[in-house]
């Protein structure tokens, strides 16, 4: 039996994840039907974008919609799905972190709809190739996500939900703590004067190269090396940075740890 | 005055930064004259692509040359440079850390020409966007230089010492620990047997965003939303990973503090 796809679609939340995904759905031909926020101001300019309706009262929630979406804080999510008043209906929640059990109260179908990627505003993504994350409450439903997340994305991964935590947490360094890096190197170049953009190829380099690599394959750097003078010259710059320089020697020590675990591996 | 053209080189030194200057030269349409490296290995596999001659003798150095380009450790170019055979000649090293007097004793014309680019054996490079940082004992070697730099790259930039060792600091944080925190995110995954495969997206996307942004304008996650649940969720996850857990109680400090610092200054 084919699945059938879904067409219509209320987003709940209206943040930066729900009008990125609103985008994605209008881009893959999907009618939204409705914009619910407690922020009435966000729902009616996610409304505006989606040509459809909107409201920041959940009783007021429209029924018929082949898909619930709910894109709101972790925190959020078990208050909706409580509240939420169609039962049965099929709802997902985006997040990286909650089960989907979460969503239990809104019914027997449910599930996970966890896009990878950071959604800044005002920043346009190129949706095709976000992984999607996805788990359902049944094999049905899960081939409705997959059917749906087929339509924006070629990348489509069926995770659980101990691999989505963990994900996450991989997440939070990938991108999180990297752009911190961006940031740290930022400021200490600052303090010379030196322009940030003088780093930008660099930047761009060091993602590239991990494309077709493994990041332990292509390390580089005074800490690889054990280049200690380095390392301690670096110190010695840093001292006007007290927390950088924490950083510093406890990712110093880290890469060599790899370094020395790869070593024994190899014996 | 037209500044004569650099066409003759000789390197000294046969790793990864002498390799990729090598390549970028002959692409510049330079000619090299001969290859030293205390490895013969090492100096005969650059000599062939460089269609030259080589040595491990640095007294063995030929007379003539345009520029010797010294891409050797930090520790080996005093060394080189003591032993240097053609006093006057111009001479430059690559290092990001080091002071240019440290070739006073080559004679009075010295430089630096440091390439600001991650360098991996068998990962080819475009030169074209590569920032050089340079640096000469007079007017006239430096804009020598910047006529030689300007034939490989757009992206040229008169840098001092003091500028420079900030800038080999910054880049270990842009460049050598943000692809440690990839490394750290493969780790975390393989944990779950999940592919790194997953995160290349958000990787690319993280880096993409700076091109255009300052980092600290455009930083997500759970510690810019202060989002403490996550995060002790996050660090229970980590709990087999104690290295880890410790550098993510550090960052997340950082970037918060970043964030109270700016509100302030906002203020």
């Amino acid at each position: 039996m084919e699945t059938k796809s879904i067409d219509n679609i209320i987003i709940i939340g209206a943040g930066n994840v729900a009008t990125h995904l609103s985008k994605a759905f209008l881009k893959a031909n999907k009618k939204i039907l409705q914009v619910i926020s407690k922020t009435t101001e966000s729902a009616k300019e996610l409304a505006s974008i989606c040509n459809c309706s909107y409201t920041n009262n959940l009783q007021d929630i429209k029924a018929g919609a082949d898909l619930y979406l709910i894109a709101a804080s972790d925190k959020a999510i078990k208050e909706i799905a409580s509240a939420f008043p169609h039962k049965g209906s099929l709802t997902v929640h985006t997040s990286g972190s909650m089960p989907m059990e979460l969503l239990k109260s809104t019914g027997s179908n449910y599930g996970i709809f966890y896009p990878l990627q950071t959604f800044t505003k005002d920043i346009p993504l190129n949706y095709d190739n976000i992984p999607f994350c996805l788990e359902a409450s049944s094999e049905e439903k899960l081939e409705k996500l997959k059917k749906l997340a087929g339509e924006i994305s070629n990348n489509l991964y069926e995770i659980n939900y101990e691999q989505r935590q963990m994900l996450h947490v991989a997440a939070v360094f990938a991108c999180n703590f990297t752009n911190h890096m961006y940031s740290i190197a930022n400021n200490i170049l600052q303090k010379d004067k030196l322009s940030f953009e003088i780093l930008r190829p660099l930047i761009e380099e060091t993602a590239k190269k991990v494309k077709s690599s493994y990041p332990n394959e292509v390390q580089t750097g005074p800490a690889v090396r054990n280049d200690k003078e380095t390392i301690d010259k670096h110190m010695e710059k840093l001292n006007m940075f007290e927390d950088y320089q924490k950083i510093y020697t406890f990712i110093t020590e880290s890469i060599q740890k790899e370094i020395d675990s790869k070593k024994r591996d190899n014996n």
